[in-house]
C-alpha cells in the first residue's frame, strides 16, 4: 500500500487530548481519530492493526471449540429486568426508547440474550457442553470517558458464554478459556498479570483478570514477591494477626478528652501508639440501612468485599445526618461500643484487647476496648483493602502493589442467569437440571490499545509483527527516480505475492520526515530504498527495535525480509 | 463442524412470526433468531453465511481501491445539527442521551462522520481522490420492522464515501463503486436490476439503486420491456402525450351538476369520457402551505417528485378545513379555476383543451376546461406516478411494473456534506477547492435474506457456493457404525485439509430428519455415508439443486467433492 493511496495522518506535536502515552501515540500515528468524549474513529493504518487483534482472538476462540454467534447491541429493557441488571447497572447503560416508547437498551454484555437464547435452543445434555462467542460492539455510559480506548463509551468486545451440565464440566470451559486467553495475549505480544477478581455487577461465584502492568493501569492490583498469589486491589487477601494484646488489655473502658484530635494519624501520636491499637469506626449506609464497619487505624475499607460480604446493592459512606442519629456524636468520633445497628469488624480486630477507639461523642475517645467484651459485634470478615507490605494469603512474602490495565476477564458465573432466564435440560435420566454458567470478555480495542502501551519508545510504537499493521514499512526517499521506483514497486510486489504486506512511503517530502514518521508508526522493519542505496543495487534494512542497519543487495532482499519477518514471529511463539 | 458440536436449531413448523420465504426460511434452518421486532441474533452457521458475504464486500471494495475505516455507531448530534438532517430525519433516527445530558444519535449513515475526518485530514489535492468504507452496525427506529433482515432496527451495512477533485472525477469515482456493486452481487448469487433512483433524505444529485426482483420486495420499480430504462417507482418517468384537444375545446366552460359523483371512475361514466380528459385536483399542505396539484383523471400524484421540485420537506394531503378555506367547497370537488394559490400541474395536462375539472362547490364539475385561459397555473412539472403499459422516456418500448429489494444504492452526492463541513483541498495552484462527493451502501444483512428470497425451492434453501455458510453437507446416518465413522472422520479430515469445510449430520436420529434438515439447511453438495453405502465402500453425492445421486467410491471421494466444489464456484463466476 502507497502512503499516497492510504490515509495515514501523523501528528507532529502531542495532542491536547491525550493523557497516556498509547493514547498519544494513537492519535500522532494517524491510526485513529476522536469523535466526541470516549468515541473514536479507526482510520484505515490503524483498523489493520485491530483485524489482527480480532484475527487472533477468533482463531483462538474457534480453537477452544467456542461458536460465534452474533448478537443485536439493542436489547429490550424486560430482559435486563428479568435479571435483575436493569436497576444494577444504572446510569452506566445506555437507555433508548424507539417510536413506539418501547424501552430499550445497549447492551453493554450480553449474558440475558445469550441465556435467553440457550433457554430456548438446548434442550437435552446432548447439546451440552456449548461455548458462544460474539466480536461485538458494545457501549457504556462512563462516567469519565478517558485514555482513549481504554475507557470508551463505544468499544468493540469479544464476550463468550459457556453453558455446563454441571460444576465440574463448567470448570473444564472455564479452564479451556482461561488457556485461550493466555494464548491470545501471548500472541498479541502483551505480557499479562493473571489475578484473582471481584465478581462485581456481573455476579458469579470466582474470576480472573488478564492485566496488562502499566504505570497508567487504572485497576491496582497486589502480587507476592514470593509466591504466584496476585489479585485485584479490589479483591485481594491478606493474612492478619489476630488477637493482640496492648497494655491495660484487662481495665475497664475509660474516656478520654482527645479535643481536635480525630485523624489515625494524630491519635497515635498522642497516644503514642501504633495504628494496630486504634479501631476505626466507619458509618456507612448499605441498601439505605446504617451499618458500622471496623478496620485499623490506618486501613482502609475494601467496599467491594463489603457489598460482596453483605450482598448489597449500594453502599455508600454515610451523610452526617445519619452519623449524628445514630452515634449521637460527630464526624470523626465514631466508635464501635454501645452502637444499636449492625457492626462488621475487620478480622485483624478478632481478639485484640486494650483498644483505643471513638467515643461517640465530640473530641472524645475511649481506651482499654475489648471488642468481643464491650461491643455488640454482628461478625468479623475481611473488610479491610490490602496494601504493599502486607502478608501474602498463600505463603509469608509480601505483597507488592501494581498497577495494571485489564483486557480480559474471565468468570465462574454459576446459575445466576441459567436461574433467571430457566436454561434448563433435561439429564440422560429424563430430569430436569439448570445449566451453569461461565462468561468471558476481552476488550478487544483496548488491547490494541494496552499494546501500544507496552511497546513504545521516545520515538513512537514498537508493533509486535503479529499485530502489526503492515510488517513493513518502505521508504522510498526519492519516489520519482525511475530506478529506485521500478526497484520498490518490483520488491514490494514480491513481498505481497509472499504474504508479507508493505507500507511503502511515497511522499514528496524530505528523509527525515519519513524516518520520524516510520519510528512513529513503528512497523517491524523498516526499509530504505534511495539513489544512494540504489548506486549499490542495494537497500537498507533495518528493526525497528534495533539501531543496527544493514545493506542488502536488491537480488537478496525479498528472502531476507522474508526471513526477518519469519523470525519475528518465532520469537513470538518462543517468549 | 460436527451437528453435535455446533447449533443448529432447525424448526419443522413455520414460524409465526415470518411473513417471506426467506425470513421463514432463516429461521426454520436455524441460522438466526428473532430477539424483539426488527432484532435478530444469528447463530453459528447464518453467521458463517453473514461473514462470507462480508468477505465478498471486503474484497471488492478493497480492489477497487477504497479504504476501509471503522466510525463509531453513536455520535453527537451537532454534527446532524450541522448538516440539517437532524431534523429531516425525524423518528427513524434513535436518540440517546449520556449521563451528562448530552444529545446523542445512533447514526443510520455516516456522511457526517467521514466528512469531518475528511474536512480535517485532507487538505491538498495530492490526497485525492479517496474512498472510504465500513462494515458496521447501522441502527433505524423504523416504523414497522418486518420481514426479518429486511427492515430491522438494527443491521449491517457497508457504507462508503468518495472524496473527489472535481464532477468528473466523482463520476470516475462513482463508476468504480458501481462495478464493484456488480461484481459484490454476482458474487454473491444474486440477480440484481440497476434501476434509477430517487436520492430522498442522503440529498445529492444522482443515484442508482440495486434490486433484487422479488414478489415480495418492498419497493416498486418499472422498466422498459424494449430497452435497458428501469427506475424506482419513487423517480421513474414516462413519456407524455400533451395538447390533447377534446371536443368543445374552443366553448366557455359551464358548470354541470353531478351530484355524488366525484370518483374519476364515476366521473368518466357519466361523461362518457376517457380519464385522460379529466383534471384531477389534489390539495396538497407542503412545508405548512396549501398547494394544488392536478394530474389526469386517473394517475397518482408521485409524491417524491413533488418534495423533489420544490426542495420541500413535509408533503402531506390537505385536510378539510383548508380545503374547504381554499376552494370553498367539498372534497371530491376541487378544482383548479379560480384558486388563489400555487397550482402544479403534471406535463400530461400541458395545452390540453375542452377537460373536465372540479368547479370547488359540492356536487359540481365544469367542462371544456382549457387550463391555459382559465387557470394560473404556477409551473407544468412532471409530477405523476408512472405505470405499467406508460411509454418508455428513453424509446417507445411499455413500461412494466415489478417488486424489488433494495440491496444497494450509489449516490452522487455533490458538494451538500463537504459544504457543510467545510471539506476543503488546496488545489494544485493554491486555491480552496471544495471536494465532492459520492456515498455508495449495501444492505448487508439484508443481501444476505435477500439471496435466501431468490435462491429456494419447498424445501428449504438453496445456497448459492460462494455464502453457504458450508459448501458441503455430509450425512453420517450410521454415526455408531465403526466403519462409517472413521470413513467420515478421514473424508472430512481430507477436506478440511483442501479449504473445503464440512457440516457433518452426526445426530443420533432418522434418515429422514438428516434429509429433510439437509434440504432445508440447503448446503450446494450432500454427501450421504452409511453402512449401506459402505458396503460398496462408496458414498453417495447429490447437488442440492438436482435429484441426481451418484455413488462414488470411497477413495475419489475428496477429489470428487473438490471438483464440484469448483465447478459450482466457476459456474457462478461465467454466469
Amino acid at each position: 500500500m502507497k502512503w499516497s493511496d492510504t490515509l495515514v495522518p501523523t501528528l507532529r506535536d502531542d495532542p491536547q487530548e491525550a493523557e497516556i502515552p498509547s493514547h498519544r501515540l494513537m492519535l500522532r500515528s494517524g491510526m485513529m481519530r476522536r469523535l466526541a468524549g470516549g468515541l473514536y474513529s479507526f482510520l484505515p493504518v490503524g483498523l489493520k492493526a485491530l483485524r489482527k487483534v480480532e484475527a487472533i482472538v477468533r482463531e483462538e476462540m474457534d480453537r477452544a471449540g467456542a461458536l460465534e454467534v452474533l448478537m443485536p447491541a439493542m436489547q429490550p429493557k424486560e430482559l435486563w429486568e428479568t435479571s435483575g441488571r436493569y436497576e444494577v447497572l444504572g446510569d452506566s447503560m445506555f437507555r433508548v426508547q424507539d417510536r413506539a416508547n418501547k424501552g430499550m437498551v445497549l447492551g453493554p454484555t450480553h449474558e440475558e440474550v445469550i441465556t435467553t437464547i440457550a433457554s430456548h435452543e438446548i434442550s437435552s445434555y446432548r447439546q451440552l457442553p456449548k461455548t458462544f462467542y460474539q466480536i461485538q460492539t458494545k457501549f457504556r455510559d462512563e462516567i469519565r470517558p478517558r485514555f482513549g480506548l481504554m475507557r470508551a463509551k463505544e468499544f468493540i468486545m469479544k464476550d463468550a458464554y459457556s453453558f455446563d451440565l454441571d460444576l465440574d464440566a463448567a470448570d473444564a470451559s472455564y479452564k479451556a478459556m482461561y488457556d485461550a486467553y493466555c494464548r491470545i495475549f501471548k500472541r498479541c505480544g502483551l505480557r499479562t498479570k493473571i489475578v484473582e477478581a471481584d465478581t462485581g455487577a456481573i455476579g458469579g461465584k470466582w474470576s480472573h483478570e488478564f492485566m496488562v502492568l502499566a504505570d497508567t493501569g487504572e485497576d491496582g492490583i497486589v502480587d507476592c514477591a514470593d509466591c504466584e498469589y496476585a489479585a485485584n486491589l479490589e479483591k485481594a487477601e491478606r493474612t492478619v494477626v489476630q488477637g493482640t494484646v496492648f497494655p491495660n488489655a484487662d481495665a475497664e473502658i475509660e474516656t478520654v478528652d482527645t479535643p481536635g484530635v480525630w485523624a489515625c494519624a494524630e491519635v497515635t501520636k498522642l497516644f503514642e501508639c501504633d495504628p494496630l491499637r486504634i479501631i476505626k469506626t466507619l458509618l456507612y449506609s448499605i441498601d439505605g440501612k446504617p451499618h458500622a464497619i471496623l478496620v485499623s487505624g490506618d486501613r482502609e475499607v475494601n467496599e467491594h468485599k463489603l457489598m460482596r460480604l453483605l450482598g448489597a446493592k449500594s453502599v455508600d459512606l454515610a451523610n452526617d445526618t445519619t452519623i449524628q442519629k445514630v452515634t449521637g456524636g460527630a464526624r470523626g468520633y465514631s466508635g464501635p461500643v454501645g452502637l444499636d445497628i449492625p457492626v462488621y469488624a475487620d478480622l485483624e480486630l478478632q481478639g485484640s484487647r486494650g483498644m483505643i477507639a471513638g467515643a461517640n461523642d465530640a473530641d472524645k475517645h475511649i481506651v482499654n476496648v475489648d471488642l468481643e467484651r464491650d461491643a455488640n459485634i454482628t461478625a468479623y470478615a475481611d473488610l479491610a483493602m490490602v496494601r504493599a507490605g502486607d502478608t501474602c494469603p498463600r505463603c509469608e512474602g509480601k505483597l507488592q502493589e501494581k498497577r495494571g490495565i485489564e483486557v480480559g476477564h474471565v468468570f465462574k458465573l454459576g446459575t445466576k442467569y441459567s436461574d433467571a432466564f430457566d436454561a434448563t435440560y433435561l439429564d440422560d435420566a429424563g430430569e430436569k437440571k439448570v445449566m451453569v454458567m461461565g462468561c468471558y470478555g476481552i476488550g478487544v480495542t483496548r488491547t490494541l490499545q494496552a499494546v501500544v502501551e507496552q511497546c513504545y519508545d521516545d520515538n513512537g510504537i514498537l508493533w509486535p509483527i503479529s499485530i502489526a499493521p503492515y510488517p513493513v514499512a518502505v521508504l522510498a526517499l526519492d519516489p520519482d527516480d525511475e530506478v529506485c521506483a521500478k526497484a520498490c514497486a518490483d520488491m514490494c510486489g514480491e513481498l505481497n505475492a509472499a504474504g508479507i504486506e508493505t507500507l511503502i512511503d511515497d511522499r514528496d517530502d524530505r528523509p527525515g520526515v519519513k524516518f520520524k514518521d516510520a519510528d512513529l508508526i513503528g512497523l517491524p522493519v523498516r526499509v530504505v530504498i534511495s539513489r544512494r542505496s540504489m548506486k549499490d543495487n542495494s537497500i537498507e534494512l533495518k528493526l525497528r527495535t534495533s539501531d543496527d542497519k544493514q545493506m542488502i543487495p536488491l537480488g537478496d532482499a525479498v528472502s531476507e525480509i522474508t526471513k526477518i519477518v519469519n523470525n519475528l514471529f518465532s520469537e513470538m511463539a518462543s517468549d
